[in-house]
């Protein structure tokens, strides 16, 4: 059978530990942002076949994991509530921000909404003495309503 | 009875909607960010008396208005999964990337999460030709888990 | 308070009926399509102010339906799964051959998704000696996945 | 034991990656529409046993590929809300237009459902400057309800 | 507001009850089965103007009823599993022998369905020395699944 | 260990399929209906021990087939909500008519419940030109409450 | 209206408190078991009209009391998990000892259930210096499961 | 690895069967009541060492099998709704009279409840020429709420 | 009607608030706990009668409050996952640390529970110069599993 | 592969059983407390590189279960309600006492939550004639919500 992503996922978080790569080592052999490359990693995205190439090639493994990169993702997650603490933050950041969040596209926008599809994230450390902050920028297109 | 969170929206909500005025102004009157203000005024955070004083102030408002932005709120939404479009994409994105947020926030900080509570978020326009975006930055401080 | 969407969809329904009209001829008025111009009355779009402007004159129905027209709305449906038999079978349209409209769309366009908001639907009725059928035509634009 | 519906889609999908067929020249084998021969590769309608042997013969697969096509399947998916985007997307038109259909049906045709059993569907690439389209038609026969 | 079905139910029941009137002799008024006519009356279908007068005019209620009895119902009811220890055991009929139903419908019609919609239904008595037995029959059109 | 429920269904649908023997002709050498005999098959009642051996002869099983046959089944199925659509339009006979269904036995018996366990049921094939149809028939036993 | 089983509870409730009267001495009225009458009070099963016009007069209520306690009630709880921790320990020991039940009842009865229509209860106080305790007695009809 | 608690429940139905034991002759190897014995050989209690060896020798199982029967179990079972009609009336039977056993209870012993742990069971049979019936006797230490 | 134990809180958050008194001073004046007199003002616990009186008195409130305060609770909230953060938290402590603390307190005492019943609880506030803490002392009577 | 946490949980119990360890010695070889360490072994927290191979050595285990302990986990459990009573009697603590003690907590410290990341738990055994008793003290730094 074809690898699935789900063996494809085990076999590169293995060969990166047993080469004591990192996520921003592998986005950089892909020449992509990390939160893409390590979303396509767990499965959740696909890669064009010259950058699955490389993230293969840079973890020394074969055209299988390459071709299970390429693959278009049935995306899958527990639906409802995240138990994870770190995951389930980030949930209840939208349930208590979330009407907020609206009203606010909607002054800015007008009626519509941020895509989740032409979308792009970035992860950063900012250093602090009281405690280093975890800063999240989400940057997705407006797609605006239209009558017909 | 006192005053709800649910009749203190409602009434700000009317306010602003005869006073023609927008949430920017408000936020503005009560010198603090538009997403915090925001999220104060729908029932899911509370102000200072000075700040919730000045809110009810700018728009005319009496001072259970005042009393009321000042409850700590019981915070509740729907849990599961919300239905509005805009709402659910954010939630779509968690599912989609939380794993990946998980393994980045983990690489670059240690075994932790990024806290919901001293957090911070801003929603701005970034205006583009091909489409205007959306920017949502958060920003929280990682709390270590520690052994004891 | 300012009047609500269910109030909004209440006054329209009991002034349709009384008027006699159909919801062809509220689009007419409205100049805009059945399916469009239906869905906001129902509450689930927005109308712009000459055209909700239109739908209320043509109703006779004063300027508060018109405002409430053109509020953004929150969508709400229950989710899970619905009990109507006529919604009940689009449910299980999307059920039994959304894996074949996902694998197909994928063939033709390659890893992305058919938008819900750039989106239209029409209604029609086939007339046939065995039997009358339904037309439903969507049109959604492709939005591809990008890695950035 | 007898070749499950899931066995028989896993030997479907390596065959066709195999062989590089597409659903479409697999539907042309079948001398039926796309739309309908993926559907009954991904195990959720049966295929005529004329029909099932040439889809097994075209990818070169043996009996027991074209007995378990003609099997007829119990049809499950999880109940719910789906996860992934372009699933999930289809989901939220019905829950956003669902009443709205409801509304035009029943004014056109009177009190009765559409069929989604006597029905047929076409997924369509409309080639658009601004975007490229998905257009869905779909095609059910009108069944009223009847007193008795 | 005009009358919803809920008031119409609660206006024919107590009307019921004020006459001494039986679902039965209600049929009888209305000119068909005893399962449509509480059904209809119950708000779970819809009747012709004609049959709608006649009931309306049996129990002496006035033309607002029959308007209702007239209108196309949402039907809903609670998902999941009923609580009422008669709709229950139905329920649980369907659990136990629902594959058993499954199995025998096609082997003898071939893949396809019983409909709901092209279907009626009829409840007796069947005296029994050694208890009486509730006697129920169900007759739907079966609708083949067709390949297109 | 002993032969599970699930391997005797599969069993004897295995044997079933290779003898081209019917539900209807098991059913005939087992000397009991068609709809009793095909859900104990199918896991969910119970032979008697010769009855159950008369079956496993029949299709030219061991004794081990007989002995689960005549185990007592822990009956489950998937609570809530069926998905395959022959089984569904059963779920939603209920949701629609079970009211309908209650108020006609309490009229006809009092209060009380049909049982589902002192019950039998039979599926016949009703020939008409403008499609066949399906004829359910349930009788059950009619349990009063009785008062303490 | 009618009075619903909800106004009658109510009704019933006031009426004992400030009549102090207790359910064992509206049970010795009704000349019925406490369980029965407290059940019949509470809106979960119906009274013979002798019976009810004697706990109505009993609590000095009128004849629209009398007449609820005879309607046949609709059944319903919150499915799932009682909350309450008295009712959440027997829905417990269900969970626990379900199976266990099971296996005696069929041991010593044979295949079939203990019916919960024809059935009684009775709750007793025991005397005990260590601590009094709870005595539930349940006594319900076996009923076989019969072939036919 | 050592013996799960599922392992050890089918060594024991095994054992049970080949040996013709009953869950009566158990209980009297094991010196302890049918439903206590029965339990924990389901995996929902445990026993002492000394009881569980007996139970093991009894059935003729080596140490591994005592060893588990000592384990403290981890209860589980399919919360919600169970399926099986045995169980699922013993579950209706909490849904309809659990407000009543709740109100006897305190009418009895004040606030408080009965405790599903210092608590046995068990199970009898009535023979009855109308039918046997099955007489369940629980009892329960009644726990006090208490203010501190 | 008597007065709900929801009416009892909302007058007693009113008469607290007006009064300017804490949850301390009303245990004070109570002389119990702050855990368990708020438990009981917020409805979860019943007090006894003189217990009640001070309450009320303490409050300027009349006699239906002291009466709803000695009412035996129906004790209900929303089962599955709370979403207020500082509620959730605990909830998902539960979830993070339920299995070890099963194994501690078997390790430790043997097989059995942590009384909810027989229970008390204190929260404290820790003052600390790196933030101050919550310390929370939950104390519950061990209830052995025993065999019979 | 990679040894996953729940093989780690499997090997640690298992060496701890033939060891005759217990989960206080282990914690006394770790040098940290007894929940905290039972927490990591049971794979819901992360130990320190020399801590983790304490533990392992302890036990006699190999690299692999240390670096298994190391691992940041995905900490999940089954969400909604635990059906094992002694942790389900934990969740329903928190069912009652969490709005009491979010009141208290709110009253002692102003609005925001106790920290379950920056938090410590300790079980003790607190001897007494009339039954022994759990005692459980959770520790967690209050974390204020602040405006920005």
């Amino acid at each position: 059978m074809m690898m699935t992503k789900i063996e494809m996922t085990e076999a590169i978080i293995l060969a990166k530990s047993e080469k004591g790569a990192s996520w921003g080592s592998i986005a950089e052999a892909a020449g992509l942002s990390e939160v893409f490359v390590t979303s396509a990693c767990l499965g959740m995205n696909s890669l064009k076949p010259d950058v699955a190439d490389k993230v293969a090639a840079y973890l020394g493994l074969d055209a299988s994991v390459s071709t299970a990169l390429q693959a278009f993702p049935m995306k899958t997650w527990e639906k409802a509530v995240p138990t994870d603490p770190l995951i389930y933050r980030l949930y209840e950041i939208v349930g208590v921000y979330g009407p907020t969040m609206k009203e606010l596209i909607h002054e800015k926008f007008g009626d519509g909404i941020m895509s989740a599809i032409d979308f792009s994230m970035d992860i950063d450390k900012e250093v602090n003495p009281a405690g280093d902050r975890v800063v999240i920028t989400m940057n997705g297109k407006f797609l605006p309503y239209k009558a017909w």
